[in-house]
C-alpha cells in the first residue's frame, strides 16, 4: 500500500529513498536554523528581508506539508501528534502562521530555533544512536548519585549566596537572597561573570573557599560517569517504525521486520 | 506506648504515617526556604509583607510544636537537643522569636535559611541515601589523597598570589598579599572574575603558567575519585531510630527492628 | 648515494647526523616563532626593526633552503609538495616573499607562526610520539561518543541563546541570535566574560540552570576518554621515512630497515 | 654522640622529641607566613608595625638558630646547604638580614613567604607522605603524556592568539601576538577575564570554536591521570636520615635503622 511505503520512506532509516529523505530533511533543517538566526541580526534583517521571507516560507510550506503526510501515513495518527516529536514538528511551523494573524510579538518566530530538534530524529541512525543511548544508559545509571550531588552542591550555592548576602549587603551589589544566589551559582560553577564580586574581607575569605570547593568537587560527578560508562552497558533496540522492544543483538526487529 | 508511636512516626521513614509525615514536612521547609528568600527581595517585601509575615510565623509555629515533640518524644532528649540535627532544628525556629525582641538585626532572619539542611534529614530514604553513603565512603577514603592536593594547590596559591602582589603591587590592584591570594585564587579555580587583572607583562606571564596549571591539575582530584568510586564500597546501615551500627545486608535492624 | 643518505638525515630521525639536524631545527623553528612574537610588540618592533628582519631573513633562507632540499631528497617529490607537512613547510616561507611584493598586509607576517607546527614533525621521535598516539587513538575511538556530546551541548547553546534573546532582548546586550548563541557558549563553557551578563529575573534563572548544567555535563567527555585510555591500545607503527604501515612490535621497518 | 641525636631530632620524624620539634617548628612557620602576609595589609601594617616587626625577629632568631645547628649536625653539611631544602631554609631568613642593610626593597620581604614551603618538609610524616608519593608517582607516570597534551593545548593557545591578533588588530584590545596569546590562554583554560573580549563576528566565532575546545579536552589529562591512579603503584621508601632506596614494604631503613 502506498500509505505503508511512504510511512516506510518518512519514518524509517534503513532504505534507499529514506536516507534521501532524512538527507534531504537535515539539510531543510539546518538552513532554516541559520535562516532563523540570521534574521534576528538587525543589520542582516534590513538587508535581506524579502530574500529571508522567500525561503522562510518555502521551508514553512515544506515542513508544513511533511507534517500533512506524517498525520496522514501514521498507523497511529494521534499517538504522533501527541508524541514529543509529533509536537515539535508543530512547533516548528505555528509561529510562522501565527505571526501572519498577530504582528505583535515578534520575538515568537525566535520558537521556530526548536526545529534545530528536528535533526535528533534524524541522527537516530544505528551507530551515532547506539552511542547516543550508551551515554544516556550511564546518565540514567548514575542519576541517583548525580541527582544526590546536585542537591548538595545546590544547597551548599543557597547557603553561600544567603551568608554573601548577610555579609557583603545590597550596597556591594548582593541586592537580595535569590540575586546573592545567583552570584554563587556563577562562582561554584566556576563561570565568574564579575559582574558582582564581594567587597569585604569575610566575603572574600569565604568567597575562596567557595571557589576552591567549586574547583575540585566537579570531581565527584565526573568519577560517577566515569565508573557508570566503563560499565558499558548496552541498549535494548527499539524499532523505529512500530516501536517493539528488540534485544540488544538483534538486527532485525522481530515485528515489523525492520533493519537496525 | 504513644511516645514512642509518636518517635517512629517523626524520627523513622518506613510506615505510612511517618512517610506522610515526612512529605508533609518536606513541603513545609521548601516553602519556608522559598518564603525567606522573596522576603529579602525589597520590591516584594514592600509589597507582600503582611502574606510573607503571616506564612512565616505559621511555619515557625509549627516547627516550633515539632521541635517540642521531638524532644518530648525522643529516648534521649538531651543527645537530641545537642545534635547536629537537633541545632539545626532550634536554628530554625531562633530567629524569629530573636527578631520579636531585637528589630535592628534584620540580616539575623536570612539565618533561617539552615531550615534548608533539614531536608537533608527527611531525605534519609533507602535508595537515595545509600547512593550518597556511597559517595561520602569514596570521598571519605580518598580524603588523605585530596588533602594532598589541596594542601599543594593552596601552597601554589599562597605563593603565586605574593609573587603577583612583588611583581604587580599595589597600583595594579594587588594592594597586599592577601588581596593577591584571593586574585590567584580566583585566577587558579578558572573563575576568573576580572575584577583585577595583570597589567605588568611579568605579571601576565606568570598568571598564563598558573592558569594552565589551574586548568590541568583538576584533573588529579577527579582521578583520585574516580578510582575510589571504581572501588564501590558499600556502607554499614546505621539505623535511624536506635543508631545501631547493621551490616550492608540487613533489610532490618537486628537491635530495634526497624525495616531499611 | 647521496640523495638517500640526504633523505635519511633529513626526514629519519635514528641516526647521529639526522638527530643533530633534528636539534638543529628544533632551536631554529623556536628562535623563528619566538622572533614572530616579539616583531608584533610594537614599542620592541620600533626599536629591533634591524636585528629583526635579520634574523627573520637568515630563518627564511635557511628554510627555503632546507625546503628545497627536501623536494630533491624526496624520492616521491610532488606527494610531499601536497603533504600536510610540505604544506606547513611552504607556508613557513612564503609570508616573507610575499611581504617583499606587497606591503599592504602587514598582518600577513603573523602568518608564519604556523611554523610552530613544524616542531610536530621533529617530535615525532620514538617514546613522544608513541604517547601521542596512543591518545589519539583513544581520542578517535571515543570519536562517536564525543560527537555525540558535542552535538548535544551545541544544540543545547544554541536553545539557550535563543531563549536569552527573546527573554532578556537586545537593550540588555542580547542583540540577535547568533550573539546570543555566543553568550551561551561563554556561559555553558564557564568562561564567563562578563561583558554581556542578563538584567532580568527570568534571564538569571534560565542562565543558574545552564550554569549548573555546563559544570556538570563536563562529566561526560571525561568519562568516555578515561574509559578509552584505560583499553590502553596500541598503535601500528607508520613507518616515516617509508610510509610502510608496520605492527605495534616492530623495531625495523621490513620494507625500508628504518629503526624505529 | 650529642650530634647524632640532635640530627635524629631535626632529620627525622619518628622519636617522641622529633615529633615535639616537627610539631613545633610546623606552629612557627604557619604564625610567621600569616605574619608575612598581614605585614603587606597598609592599615595593619600601620597599626600593629611594632607587633610584627617583634615577631618577624624572633621568628627569625629562632630558624637562623634551626639552620646553624642543622648544618652542624648533618653528616653532610655542604650537601644539605646546596640542597633544595638547605636553599628554602636559607631562604627564609636572608630576605630579614637584607632588608637591615638596604631598605630600598621592601617588596624583598614578601619572599618570605617561600617558609611555607619548609612545611612540606615536615609533613614527610608517614601516612601523608606515601599518599602524596602515590600521587607524584602517577603524575610521573604519565608525565609524557600529559607533556603531549601540554605542547598541544600550547601551541593551540599560540595558533590561536596569533589568529586573533590577526583578526581584531589592536584597536580591540589584541594589540600584540603575545599579548593575544594571553588572552587565548585565558579563554582556553576557561579563566575569561573579560577585560578583553573579541568584538568582530569571525573572532567571536573563532573564540567560540576554542571555547567548546578548551572546556571538552580537559577530560584528556583527566583520562590521563585516572588511569594512571587506577594502577596504584606504590613508591619506594627514601630513608629520611641516610636517604637510602628501601623497597615498598620495607618498615626499617636497612642502613641506619630509621622507623619509617
Amino acid at each position: 500500500m502506498i500509505r505503508d511505503k511512504v510511512n516506510r520512506i518518512i519514518f524509517g532509516h534503513d532504505t534507499g529513498p529514506s536516507k534521501l529523505f532524512d538527507v534531504v530533511l537535515l539539510w531543510i533543517i539546518l538552513i532554516s536554523v541559520i535562516v532563523v538566526m540570521l534574521e534576528s541580526v538587525p543589520s542582516l534583517q534590513v538587508r535581506f528581508m524579502s530574500v529571508f521571507s522567500y525561503i522562510e516560507w518555502t521551508i514553512t510550506i515544506l515542513f508544513t506539508i511533511e507534517y500533512i503526510v506524517r498525520i496522514w501515513s501514521s498507523r497511529t495518527p494521534f499517538r504522533y501528534i501527541l508524541s514529543f516529536w509529533g509536537l515539535i514538528d508543530l512547533l516548528s511551523i505555528l509561529p510562522s502562521y501565527l505571526e501572519l494573524i498577530d504582528f505583535g510579538f515578534h520575538y515568537l518566530l525566535a520558537i521556530r530555533i526548536f526545529r534545530l530538534l528536528r535533526v535528533f530524529r534524524i541522527l537516530k541512525l544505528v551507530r551515532f544512536n547506539r552511542e547516543a543511548q550508551k551515554l544516556l544508559l550511564a546518565i540514567r545509571g548514575s542519576s541517583h548519585k548525580i541527582g544526590v550531588f546536585l542537591m548538595v552542591v545546590v544547597s551548599i550555592m543557597v547557603l553561600l549566596g544567603t551568608l554573601m548576602y548577610v555579609i557583603e549587603g545590597g550596597e556591594n551589589g548582593f541586592t537580595s537572597i535569590p540575586q546573592s544566589i545567583y552570584w554563587a551559582i556563577v562562582t561554584v560553577t566556576t563561570v565568574g561573570f564579575g559582574d558582582v564580586v564581594p567587597q569585604t574581607v569575610l566575603g572574600k575569605f569565604l568567597s575562596s573557599i567557595a571557589m576552591i570547593m567549586g574547583y575540585a568537587i566537579i570531581a565527584v560527578p565526573t568519577g560517577i560517569i566515569t565508573v557508570e560508562l566503563a560499565k558499558n552497558k548496552s541498549a535494548d533496540k527499539i524499532c523505529e517504525v512500530c516501536n517493539h522492544d528488540n534485544p540488544d543483538d538483534a538486527n532485525y526487529c522481530n515485528q515489523c521486520g525492520l533493519k537496525f
